[in-house]
């Protein structure tokens, strides 16, 4: 269903950031995931250099007490062979780290080592990722795009993701890389949906009762659709264009304040204040 | 879930048609809305002339013994007025008109009337469109593209859709408008996804149990890209260039072939013999 549906269990997305540190959100994964001793399984599919890569991800969950491995699944053969896959069936959690979306969905859909991880997550073990790894869980992601604040069709392009949030679009590195029009393009195309833009470093935990949670020093951004009165996207056929969109709903979400997915409602958390602002993007 | 997962009730997609005349797929789809009497509601949010095109229905599933009613739906505000949508609750059946499919997303999503369909067809009533009306119904669709044998970024722009159907990527005008280039092209994007490209005036009916059966006089070009060995899809950056993909299963399915979705296995019916190659689209 394209309306938001909550997930099996706890998902952490994590908006990247340039060096793979030890973030408090990368904390906070290893501590969902079990805290000392527990087994992290690190996806490096989308990663240009993943040795390094998943290297440093080692360290730094190690460095929390976990016991991280990586797992270069870089090719549609490797993510399909069983023995390098066994260490999977037992991980407590999955963590995709940055890269290419393209290449994670590409290289993992449909395979042997997406099908265990299913598996993992509907009996419970944590998901979660950075980057390129939070914009393939959810059911249509955006594959690649450009930057600026006004909607066009030509920031964005969409592609079939893993499907297990649904009824979202995600996006990362959201303030720093100046997203906010490839994702108001996205959710114009079908105002259902509501886009969630992660700040470098700060982090959104979906759960399974169908909220997400802010963590970290930066922002959340909610792109709500549903009020949308006015909205020329199905009628601009220039690429370039600007897109008219009138009642889009936006949240600017801080450490500790929470989103309700499926009541499309924010509550702040301590003494954060939430944003919202209703929104008209005119071009005229 | 990315990965197919059967509709609550069956749903007839059909591949478009150059008018809306009595064929054999809108005979079947008056049949399974329960035949003589049955109430069809027809959904033309997608048209550029829904006042003819609503009429022409509720002309034709009049000639095969229902009882069709037009719901124009052309905007926002008007798919979510209760006075305009009290005649969906007590609908048999739901058809969209083709046209454009962002405009049948971006008028209905998370709308009131989609709110109806959604439950309607949760407790057993019958989905089903044409052209654009066909595309909707997945949770990726492909919005708009180009024609062309040869995957290649530039031919497929993707979007969300309503999400009746996972883990497919519906097109439709299939072969009329040489569209295995984008079909191929999407599939390379989450090879767990499998395409279905739909003729004209020819449908597929998709079942509870996760299987869809051909009818009508064309084909039905199944794309499982579950076995691609090599596909630089994810590297390729110039929008332009061809694809290159190994492994794709191709499959051409005619009336009475059934095609399993969970299984990715096709059954011949009747006389016919299920065509299945397997491809390698090369472009050195």
């Amino acid at each position: 269903m394209a309306m938001p549906c909550a997930p099996d269990a706890p998902i952490l997305m994590i908006g990247g950031s340039s060096v793979a540190q030890p973030t408090d959100p990368l904390r906070l994964f290893a501590e969902l995931a079990g805290g000392a001793g527990a087994h992290i399984a690190v996806i490096t599919s989308g990663s240009r250099s993943p040795g390094t890569v998943g290297a440093r991800y080692e360290r730094v969950f190690g460095g929390f007490g976990a016991r991280a491995t990586a797992y270069p699944l870089l090719d549609r053969a490797t993510a399909n062979d069983p023995a390098l896959l066994a260490g999977l069936e037992t991980a407590d959690a999955f963590f995709f780290t940055g890269g290419e979306q393209l290449c994670i969905t590409a290289r993992l859909g449909g395979s042997a080592a997406l099908r265990i991880l299913r598996s993992r997550h509907a009996a419970g073990a944590l998901l979660g990722g950075t980057s390129a790894g939070t914009s393939v869980m959810s059911s249509t992601m955006i594959a690649f795009g450009y930057e600026g604040a006004t909607p066009r069709h030509n920031l964005v392009n969409l592609s079939p993701g893993f499907g297990f949030l649904t009824g979202v679009i995600l996006d990362q590195h959201f303030s720093q890389r100046n997203r906010l029009g490839r994702l108001q393009t996205a959710v114009s195309y079908n105002p259902e949906e509501i886009g969630v833009g992660i700040d470098e470093d700060t982090a959104a935990l979906f759960q399974p009762d169908g909220t997400f949670e802010v963590a970290g020093p930066g922002t959340v951004t909610v792109v709500d659709g549903l009020g949308i009165s006015y909205n020329t996207s199905p009628d601009v056929e220039d690429m370039t264009l600007p897109l008219q969109i009138e009642g889009l709903q936006l949240y600017r979400l801080q450490a500790g304040d929470r989103f309700d997915l499926l009541a499309r409602r924010a509550t702040a958390g301590g003494s954060a204040v939430v944003s919202r602002q209703s929104s008209v993007v005119s071009t005229r």
